[in-house]
């Protein structure tokens, strides 16, 4: 039974130590986040049910000073926000999952920092990994996995679409939901509004595939709203956004393609989920509806344990870990 | 760049060879087959365009001193009938990939030998890895894959459904069409008519679910023509066998369930490879039309070899290894 720590209290992060106890997966011995308000509560009282008497430490290093074989990171989407973290749990010889979005493919936007994280791991017993529903699954190790069956792969395709209607409202503020185009673009400007990883998804799935990228370039537009549209943040007239819609393409220099499309507006028609693969044999797979994301990437982080923990220390991706799956813990009639 | 000798030149076997060459995979450095006929022949003049100069070598162990890095054996779907092949190569230290179907999940079926054969493994540094599009991915790793989203998994559903009217003439026999009713119950009773490797799916999902099962079991019956239908074989009168249809279960002992259904039939309508999980979040994945058997396989043979190669010796599951992908070789304007 792995010992965990968790790092980042917000929502996420309260859900995934909840499931921890909840699955019977491990046990939670440690916990630490940078809001001063939290420091000294115990779980329990943050609202994680059962959790027991773990307080939150003061200090991340009085947390690791307890004594644990996993961590468990839900604070940023990037990676350098993250960097400090990661090389004090790698040099204490811990195995780290974590939901920053740019630790999926880690050497795209951040090679020397993503090498130096590699080398703590390896030096010091330990192991990291990015991991989540979108990036970490659905447009990146799933497609990967998909061209197992292929002798050729020369087009790879990936859509996300979601309707955010039933999306809590951070998510739809995230998305852009109710803004002008001219405040879209300005918040787009700000960085403010995108949805991080979809570059990384890519080199991901063009990395595991062995294909040098010679080219590629993201954009990022608003799902400009063709009718009144109702949401958490209110009315949406016809003309303002809906949502957002992100593109990310690759080619390489004897042509193949990658093409990533992630869109998540309100009232976006035909949710879905879908990979289409151009090659030997063709292939099209999807999810009809869409995976709802919430659930999915607390299920994923914790579902990766079993996985890292079974790989060579070092950092690593969802491709170079052993298959991911569902497991289902100790006690509950079942056996590893 | 592998160096890679090829065990079994049957149809799949030569296919398997061809794409070495003809994907800049690995180096053909040898080959062995128990066909006298083939012996002292090369590769080239029994089919494998481009194979060059490499004979057929009379004894396995000839082909062996040759010197390799990985072996492809294509030769029988039980593993005992192939135990002496993999006995013989991991003594040699070589990364053995099969598609023998009980190899997929070979504690199922033959435990000691499954251990035998992992110590043999490890001792001598070598490796040995069961795939194929099914059993060893679309029935068993890829829905396995598809739960690492859930937190939750109660039941899981696979159905594939395929409409053999365009498959090769062998595979048309080896479904039954055109039996009566009573020739296919007698070839079931004979053991020569089943998909094997059903129970191995299986059982290599409830293993990587860390589910114990508690009881299960498989059913084998015809799909009867309800109309005139033709194929390969000739005309299948109605009331006559257009195929199979396969199915197995398992429950564990807190009521979770794993249900897999396989039909391959002449005129099947609606084919579909299919997975539905029952869990949270609940899911549903399919190919629509469903993914062609062939080529499939002759790919993931050898998309498996870098992730065996990477993973400790031993024997490995689809489920052990890092998480297989169509690769590029060398050349062609990609690297690793």
């Amino acid at each position: 039974v792995p010992r965990i720590i968790h790092v980042g209290l917000g929502p996420l992060g309260r859900r995934i130590a909840a499931d921890v106890r909840g699955r019977g997966l491990g046990e939670l011995v440690a916990a630490f986040d940078t809001d001063a308000s939290m420091v000294g509560r115990t779980l329990e009282e943050l609202g994680v049910e059962g959790a027991g008497p773990v307080r939150v430490s003061e200090k991340l290093g009085v947390a690791i000073d307890v004594g644990a074989d996993v961590a468990v990171v839900t604070t940023a989407s990037d990676l350098a926000h993250c960097a400090g973290t990661f090389r004090q749990l790698l040099h204490a010889g811990l195995s780290v999952v974590s939901t920053c979005e740019e630790l999926i493919f880690p050497q795209l936007r951040h090679a020397p920092l993503a090498h130096e994280l590699d080398a703590i791991a390896k030096l010091h017993g330990g192991r990291l990994l990015g991991t989540g529903v979108n990036p970490g699954f659905l447009m990146d190790a799933l497609p990967l996995f998909a061209t197992a069956v292929c002798r050729e792969v020369r087009t790879v395709r990936v859509l996300r679409r979601q309707d955010a209607t039933s999306r809590r409202e951070p998510f739809q503020r995230k998305i852009g939901a109710t803004l002008t185009p001219a405040e879209f673009e300005s918040r787009v400007r700000a960085g403010t509004l995108r949805h991080v990883g979809l570059g990384e998804s890519m080199f991901l799935l063009a990395s595991g595939l062995g294909w040098t990228v010679d080219s590629w370039h993201e954009t990022i537009e608003p799902v400009l709203a063709d009718r009144p549209l109702r949401c958490a943040l209110g009315e949406i007239q016809p003309g303002r956004a809906a949502g957002v819609r992100q593109s990310s393409a690759a080619v390489t220099a004897d042509g193949r393609r990658i093409e990533l499309e992630f869109i998540a507006a309100i009232g976006a028609d035909d949710p879905v989920d879908r990979v289409s693969i151009e090659g030997d044999p063709p292939l099209r797979l999807e999810y009809p509806g869409g995976v709802h994301g919430d659930t999915a990437t607390v299920a994923i982080t914790l579902n990766a344990i079993p996985s890292l923990l079974a790989s060579a220390p070092g950092l690593h991706t969802m491709a170079t870990v052993p298959l991911v799956r569902s497991w289902a813990g100790v006690g509950g009639g079942v056996a590893r």
